[in-house]
């Protein structure tokens, strides 16, 4: 077991695992990364990984909360009138989607959660403790937002999960092939409502 | 290789292999189903799997399509007022997914599609030439609809399939617990203005 080139522990080592198990993540997905692998492109010994990060899902969930910068999503809501709120955020996704430098390990994320119980565990932590705090009118230290601004979040996740999975990963015509613009003009809308729109009254139970 | 109790061909042994392919597909997946263990579920020789579907592929958008019933979705948009389709369809979707019988085929070919590539080319198949033609106003006779009526198609199906990765798969909170009334009353207003609002304007050039 050498150790030649070895990074020593510490703030590189840490930004080292987390690339490579973004990398890995996206590449392979969740179930075929293994701690191991990811030590091993980062160039440390797999007992810093976790020293660091403790279980593969940890690791999972801290590598793909930078696939989405939470600071960028509170900035991009705050940033302009809120009446279009939801044209910004919906700009702001179909951008990170249509990168290619954030497109992978999106797609990873999204991949491995469908297909591993543990990855869909560390999604939904991904969402419910980062990711939908600044949607949900949250922050990190005030992570109580109310019930209603919490469905609000998820269903603005919703549609823009549902949009990533149709357009780049079915890859279902014509919306695959809709210019971004197109894609975001669409979204805008739906995803203002949902952020601030009325709440809707129930009616009585599904007919049928 | 016995063939005792083997279904002679014909229309029983057909919707027998649909039966179990959709049973074995929902419960393994797309990549673990077999078409030999298939065959062997529903009492046939492989040889008439192949006689009757031609491919592992083929096989799967078969006995999935049978998870949305294309006339049902048809019936659900034309039987009453237009104005109400979005509502209608958001109901007739929360329905099926939320009916222990039709669930578990949808959540196999949702986890099915996303981790395998052939499952995706049948999922995309069947979305393309059965399930959005209604809702893009077509019918199986008349498949060219416009392009805007399938992109309006797609655009309806991306809030669906997003909903159910956040309900069903992912099971986000709270949208996981919400009352089904209270998530067709959030996104029967989506549908509706994919269905039949006004094509938005598209502005310059996403900011950013």
């Amino acid at each position: 077991m050498g150790r030649t080139g070895r990074r020593p522990g510490g703030s590189d080592s840490r930004q080292a695992i987390l690339a490579a198990a973004r990398a890995m993540f996206s590449a392979v997905g969740y179930d075929k990364a293994s701690v191991r692998a990811i030590a091993r492109a980062a160039g440390v010994d797999p007992a810093l990984v976790h020293h660091f990060f403790g279980s593969k899902e940890a690791l999972f969930v801290a590598a793909m909360s930078l696939a989405i910068d939470q600071d960028e999503v509170a900035e991009t809501l705050a940033a302009g009138d809120p009446d279009s709120a939801g044209e910004r955020l919906a700009s702001f996704f179909v951008r990170i989607w249509e990168d290619p430098a954030s497109r992978p390990p999106l797609l990873g994320l999204l991949r491995s959660a469908v297909s591993n119980e543990r990855a869909a565990d560390a999604l939904r932590e991904f969402l419910s403790t980062t990711a939908l705090l600044p949607v949900a009118g949250a922050t990190a230290a005030d992570s109580r937002a109310s019930d209603e601004a919490r469905l609000r979040a998820t269903l603005v996740a919703s549609q823009f999960v549902g949009f990533a999975l149709m357009r780049y990963i079915l890859r279902v015509e014509p919306l695959a092939s809709a210019e971004p613009e197109t894609a975001v003009a669409w979204l805008a809308p739906t995803i203002q409502r949902y952020l601030a729109g009325p709440t809707p009254e129930t009616g009585g139970p599904a007919d049928g």
